[in-house]
């Protein structure tokens, strides 16, 4: 285990998935690899592989999300594994038990990956630190701070349409202040290699260290989205139209929401991506998310294809153990 | 694809199973007689065939049936699919999103088949016609419309006791008006060639164009059970039970629910039937629904074949492609 | 099938697991050494046999228990079975359907084998009385009444620290009266032949007939501790330490809570088990649980090699029939 990131061992090898601090391009471009050959499987007429036959995958949900946890769950049953949901929420939580005695029984029961959604930041990063060895923790969103598996399917969604990294302008629009999907996908684009990184959002749905970010910043998407390659739409969260942040979701669909018009501005073949589930008319038209650009569907379909990647890569970099520590 | 209907391709193939609508002998009988053999399978000491391993099935629920849904999973998962519950009421739908967006991710997950339960008519059809080309899509009871796979185990548990579909009397006994039920049977059995189809009811709970049916209408048990071979009770929902359709449930079973001695009118070797669950003492009596002409128990086992083998047939016909049509 | 015991055939095989009563202590070292060598499939890469493939396992939960529901969950898949959970109390029962009308249906889908929570004692009983004789019964907790599958993971755990049966003392302290864990653990210890079975109550949470037991009761840990080799501390419910039975879980804390002054009147090499949740500070001492004398977690691992033992057990005397009764 490395001391400064629990995620990745000493020889530098991914153990846990939890955010995408402190890992390299080699790491990514390992994820998008083997994502590429596993998306072939999805297309063959029997789509599963027996890499995890005979594992034990384990949704720890705190939250709900049906969309992520059926993703995981197919990604997991395609690599053969056996899946347990858990919605901590109304199980063993209401019997006073604490977090970390759940999850020493959960791992008694010899399971091998935990999957973890949770409403607080560093959910994931807190478990995977507490778990045994043998166990791999995939952070499936931690609260406003990571949601590292989107972004990996979002830099493999560019990648498929925009093989260089190098050359590459991204415009990420929205809600930047409290996504963790904007996070993490800004750090993988980062580590990347992409330099033209922009966000466009309202001051109030910024963060105040957006500089910071390695990011341009724009407030007007006649801008920002001048000559882009990419367009990624954020998920207006519901709590937000209706607080103070935002005057109303007509009016962010005025300044903010992707049109016809406003795609013209970005470079003719560029792709419009979005998390999903879009809220039409409100960050994006109806036009734009089922036009010839989008690939928003593409995006779900990547989905499988990169958590198979990062599932196999971590529980076989735990079966495979290192050399020995004190050499 | 036909263009009158979305279920059958140009050469006649099932490609969905929605409704007994535009299906002819030989689609019935292909279902029946690969039923049968799947029959055996359940009796066997491993349960599986490999035929669907590999195949990802999705319950897509917009209305709870624990007991349909069960059967469904049990059928796919004795197939080696890999089986996905989707409670939609409970899901994307809360974060706004409609029924075609939440579709389009499912079928982007790389989905095989569908099963759809829908409060309102048409629902399953609705979404045969928007998916890809290469989901199959299964109705398992939309509003008051169709319950094509009740109906196919009703006519599967008949054909194996009375063989011969061109001498038979069969009795449907009850709320016939709001019963997908009723209705699917019906054209099951017109289209086997069942030639004395009895309907059993007060005029309260008949549809206005009964007539157009092909089925002889009773108001009356003691006329329409003579001589039957076949009797089918529907079940009798609580809210009919409750509205001003029905004095009261009491009143119900004097005047149609069958005894031993209303049993007595039929033929001697005539099988008893339900869609369950039953509610004794409405619609039957126990000594009914227990005793040795009851096939209710039977239905259920059938019914798990019957899914079998319409999951089969329907899936195989998509996997193997037909003829190109630009020939 | 035996008229005085049900769960075991005239030839004394096991067909279901139902409580301790009536069972030999031949009975309990066949599991105890089955799961002995199941505990070994945990370990290994693949954690899967292919004993149960092909059968159908069902979880019938009238009473909600995500750890009990999941430990056997799992160990159902681990023996490749295909598992189906119903959540009793939300499905059927709604539509006015009677026990048995539920179990007639759900046997009729063909499964192999009903595991059983229930509020009621005798539950579990009840259905074995009624299933077909095809299909083995386990009860997963049947209201005060029985637990055995936990008491067979606990004695499970003590034979492996513990060989010798015969020269071992074991204190049970806590919640006599409610607990269907200590019935079920005592019944077993003394069909293991252990000696000297001490319980460590206070007056309020003895049943009247303790004496029955087979025991010897203390009312103060201090002398009920002296030299045992085993300590078990049994979950205070709630509704107890609300109720008029207890002052409060303070003060149980003070009188009876594990802690290292208290264990330290033990044998040195005493181990601590608890059925788990712990509450920590209520039963037992934080440093305890946690402690090097803690075999609770084992008692999870256990927990699956046992219920697998018991599963093959069961089913296995179910597949191979027994001489014909009529000789």
């Amino acid at each position: 285990m490395n001391a400064d990131n629990i995620q990745i061992d000493y020889q530098g090898r991914l153990l846990h998935f939890l955010s995408l601090e402190g890992l390299n391009r080699r790491h990514l471009m390992e994820i998008l690899d083997t994502a590429e050959s596993l998306l072939g499987v999805a297309e063959r007429r029997v789509k599963k592989l027996p890499t995890l036959h005979g594992k034990t995958v384990v949704n720890l949900f705190f939250e709900a999300s049906t969309r992520t946890r059926t993703t995981f769950e197919l990604a997991a049953k395609r690599l053969s594994a056996d899946v347990l949901t858990l919605n901590i929420a109304t199980s063993s939580a209401i019997k006073g038990e604490s977090l970390l005695d759940t999850l020493r029984n959960i791992e008694a029961m010899q399971c091998d990956m935990f999957i973890v959604r949770h409403g607080q930041s560093g959910a994931a990063e807190f478990i995977a630190r507490h778990v045994k060895p043998h166990i791999a923790v995939l952070n499936a969103g931690d609260g406003c701070h990571s949601h590292p598996t989107q972004a990996m399917l979002d830099v493999f969604t560019i990648h498929r349409h925009k093989p260089d990294f190098n050359n590459l302008q991204v415009a990420i629009v929205g809600d930047i202040l409290y996504s963790r999907v904007a996070r993490s996908l800004i750090q993988a684009l980062n580590i990347l290699g992409v330099t033209d990184i922009r966000v466009v959002a309202p001051r109030t749905l910024l963060p105040v260290a957006v500089n910071k970010l390695g990011v341009k910043v724009f407030h007007n998407p006649h801008d920002g989205l001048q000559n882009v390659d990419v367009i990624v739409m954020l998920r207006l969260q519901k709590e937000r139209m209706e607080g103070a942040l935002l005057p109303s979701k007509q009016e962010f669909f005025q300044c903010y929401g992707l049109t016809e018009e406003r795609l013209a501005l970005a470079k003719p073949d560029a792709i419009v991506m979005h998390p999903g589930p879009t809220n039409r008319g409100v960050e994006i038209d109806s036009r734009v998310a089922d036009g010839p650009q989008s690939v928003i569907l593409e995006q779900v379909t990547n989905g499988i294809a990169v958590r198979m990647a990062i599932m196999s890569i971590t529980l076989g970099n735990h079966a495979r153990p290192a050399v020995v520590d004190n050499l």
